[in-house]
Formats: C-alpha cells, sequence, structure tokens
C-alpha cells in the first residue's frame, strides 16, 4: 500500500479534479428515515460523481443516528469506495486521549477501512499519534472551520512561547497549521479550512506551505471558488480539496453538477497560472 | 423530567458520592474481543458499583471498535443505566457545524437515551447549541485534559478581546471555562477538567464559579484526590464528579473499590469543612 498523501495525490493525477464530494444523507434528503435509505442516498451520488471525484468524504453523524444499521450502512458504503479505489476520508471529527484515541482509530482504519479522518486538535499531539503513525492512513486536522462559531476559539491571538516570537503575532487556527505542518513526519497530515474566508485560508496556506487542505464552504455555505482556490492552492497547484456535499447532492443531476465543478476549478487553476 | 443538573445534584445528594464511573471496555480487559464481552465486562461494573455511583460514563469508542455490534452493546448497556435511574454520561467528544451536530444530538439523546455528552469546544457556540437546547439534556465540554498534549493548545496564552481586557491575560483553557459560565443559560453545561493539575482546576473554579466538572485522572493516571477536591469543588462542596475508570475497573473487587474511593472523597470533604 502507498502512503496516504502520495494515494490522494496519484488520484488527482488521474482524475485532474481537486474535487471532494461529501456524503451527508441528511433525514431532509432521504425517501424514508432509515439506514438503508441513506445507503441509497449515498451510493447513488458515489455513482453519477466518481468520474470527478478525488475523494468522498461522508460524515459519521448521519449515519449514527439509525445506531448501529447506520453502522453497517457506512461500512457498505465505504466497502463500495474502497472498492473503486478512491480515497475515501471519513468526516468524524474524533478526538480524545491516547489509550481511547487508538480505539478510535482501530474503528475508523481496521474495522471501517476509511482511508483517512477528520480530527479535532484541541486535545494535541498525543491525540493525534494513534492515527498517523501508520503512513498509509491520513488525518486531516480541524484548523479554521467555516461556522459562525469558528471565531469563539479558532479566531483568539495566541503566544505561542514555543518559538520565541512575541504575544499575540498569531490567531489559534495559525498555530494549529504550524504545529500540523511540524507533526507531518509520515506525510499524512492535512487541515480543514473553510473556503469562506479566503484571508484566513492565504495565512494557513503561509503557515503550512505542504499541507492538503479539506476547503468546505464553496457552494452551499456560500464561499467563492476562484478567491478560494487562489488563497489556498499550493504553488504545485494541489494541495487543496473542494469540499461539496448539498450543492452536487440536492443538484437536479448531481454528474453535471460535478462536473461542472471540476471545470471551474480547471478554469480558475488556468486563469492564475497553476 | 428534571433539568440535567437538577437530575445529576439530586443523585448526588441521593448517594452522598461525587462518584462518575467511567465504562471503557478495554480490549485488554476482556474475557473474548467482541461486543458481547465489552457488555458484560460493562454490566459486570454497573452491578458492582452503582449503590456509590452518582454518574456511569460509557466511552464510546470502546463500542464503535465493534461496529454495529458495538452500537448495540452500547445502547442496551446504557438502557440498563437509565433504568436504575443514575445519570449517564456519553464520553463521545463530539463537535461539528451546526446541521451534523444537531444528528450527533439525535443520535446520542434520542437514539442512545444518553443523559449528557461530552463535547469539544474547538468549533465554538454553534457547533453546541443542537446539545444544550434541551434543558434535561447536559453536555460537559473539554476545557482542561490530563493528557500531556493537553499543553499543546489549551495552556496557549491567548488575548480575549470580548471583554476589553489586555493581552495574554489567560491560558486558552480559561478562555472556554468562561466562555462555558457564560453559555450556561440553560444550566446544563459542565466542563471536563483533569484532576493531575490542581492549579489549572483551581483557575478553571475560579473561571467558572458555578459549573459541575467531570474530572478524571485520580487514580491510574496518578492526580492526587484531596488536592484535586480542594482546588475543584464548588462552595457547597458539589460540583465536581470524581470520574475513575480502571482503578475500579481493574479492582479485585470494584464494589470495594468504590465505596472506598467514596469514603475517601467524604473524609477530604469533611476535612476541608465542605
Amino acid at each position: 500500500m502507498k502512503n496516504f498523501i502520495e494515494f490522494l495525490e496519484g488520484r488527482v493525477q488521474g482524475t485532474g479534479s481537486l474535487l471532494c464530494i461529501g456524503l451527508d444523507p441528511h433525514l431532509a434528503d432521504l425517501e424514508s428515515p432509515t439506514a438503508e435509505s441513506a445507503l441509497k442516498f449515498c451510493l447513488g451520488i458515489v455513482k453519477e460523481t466518481a468520474d470527478y471525484a478525488s475523494a468522498f468524504k461522508p460524515n459519521a453523524a448521519f449515519f449514527e443516528i439509525f445506531g448501529a444499521e447506520g453502522w453497517d450502512a457506512l461500512k457498505e458504503l465505504i466497502a463500495t469506495i474502497n472498492a473503486l479505489s478512491i480515497p475515501l476520508i471519513l468526516d468524524a471529527k474524533r478526538g480524545d486521549i491516547a489509550s481511547t484515541a487508538e480505539a478510535y482509530a482501530k474503528s475508523a482504519f481496521e474495522h471501517l477501512h476509511a482511508d483517512a479522518i477528520t480530527l479535532n486538535p484541541y486535545l494535541g499531539k498525543d491525540s493525534i499519534d494513534p492515527f498517523i503513525e501508520n503512513p498509509e492512513k491520513g488525518a486531516f486536522l480541524l484548523c479554521k472551520t467555516s461556522n459562525p462559531g469558528s471565531d469563539d476559539l479558532q479566531n483568539l491571538q495566541v503566544s505561542p512561547l514555543l518559538d520565541g516570537e512575541g504575544a499575540g503575532v498569531r490567531a489559534l487556527y495559525e498555530h494549529v497549521a504550524k504545529l500540523a505542518q511540524s507533526w507531518n513526519t509520515n506525510n499524512n497530515i492535512g487541515l480543514v479550512v473553510g473556503a469562506t474566508q479566503p484571508e484566513a485560508l492565504a495565512k494557513v496556506r503561509a503557515a503550512a506551505p505542504d499541507l492538503w487542505f479539506l476547503a468546505p464552504g464553496v457552494g452551499a455555505q456560500g464561499g467563492d471558488l476562484a478567491t478560494a482556490l487562489k488563497a489556498g492552492l499550493r504553488e504545485d497547484g494541489k494541495g487543496m480539496l473542494i469540499s461539496v456535499s448539498r450543492s452536487v447532492a440536492r443538484a437536479e443531476m448531481p454528474r453535471k453538477a460535478s462536473r461542472e465543478l471540476m471545470n471551474e476549478i480547471l478554469k480558475v487553476k488556468k486563469e492564475i497560472g497553476l
């Protein structure tokens, strides 16, 4: 097996796409409020969009809501995507102390067979370690999220004593980006950075020049694609997965919607010469 | 139904105990690596310790590791504890943006029937709201955890512009405590504060004079009970659940171990006149 980021970059190379398709079976979108219906909904999106998806990202919450049956549905969904050799990021936002984090890592990687997971960094390095020990598996750490409440903690100015700089030199989310960049010794860490705040995106890119970003917020949440790409792409024109869920899932033709988004991304990349 | 904190305080009044028994079915402690065995292990602890427990706290990770069967086992465990009318805190450390947080809240409270849940505050207020809308349900926010990596973010000095104070006046975890205190309009928010760092406990108590703390770290993680209680108890001698897992679960006689711990807590409370 390959290193996770190499696996992702191979897929991006093959498709030419930077799209990550979110699989969020909101109850409102389902034929009936059942795990079976959630699975059917997601499999439909996978079938329609697989040609243009460089990754899929199911959100655990919408499966947990159905209990054991939801868990089975999630497992089946992941198996289907695994069989297509498309990187699978489990959006679970876990975060716990070491021995518990080990159990979550086992659950995500060995039981569910996800390729990567989203994690919350509030508990620090040892809560991340069990997820990044194996370079074949990846972790995207929450850095700057796209919700209104993200300002409550993430925008606080922090005084990072670790490198001798003065007080208040950076926001907490920039500090997280710097930590993630320094923790990335296995080349399998990425960051979750909302596409709705281009200034923040640019700061995170400056703090973590090498890392892949998972960037939700284009479309339903109002983020502008071109602005986001200009702020967040790496110098090699990669390093950013544009994560879309509702704008594709609720489109009349998800296949067409995802192809158009992919083409829009390619157009912007051409415009900015990347 | 009662407000969550009133439910908890009623139980504390009835037992005279400040113990929260953690239910963490580590694989190493099980007869066999199965969900059935994890459930049996936890039910054994519940039976032994129920007389001295003011709350039980199963950790979701150790059930998720078994997939759908683990989920069923967790649900059955919670139903057993619900039937005993003992407050049930689901240790899940979730945290996601609003519409997803709603799904997690539904999963924890409506599907699993937990009375409260542990949450990660990194995404801010709107990620907490769906869990605290119903005053019958509670949420304990991660504040200062007991693991080594907790320093990476939680100890950073922050400049909270919100109240006009100067730069670097408090640690991030103190800021979280102040936020939680201000968000507690439904009287159903608590904080997770490790018992291993009494100085931090005292600072959190100063920042959040009213809130209940869930304090792990006594025993296996080396925290001293008396020091922790002195630093963290409220002026009414309540406000702190001492959360123990391995030191009770791995004791030769869990019933005896939990009774002794309860008595030790009562002794310390008497000594400090609370």
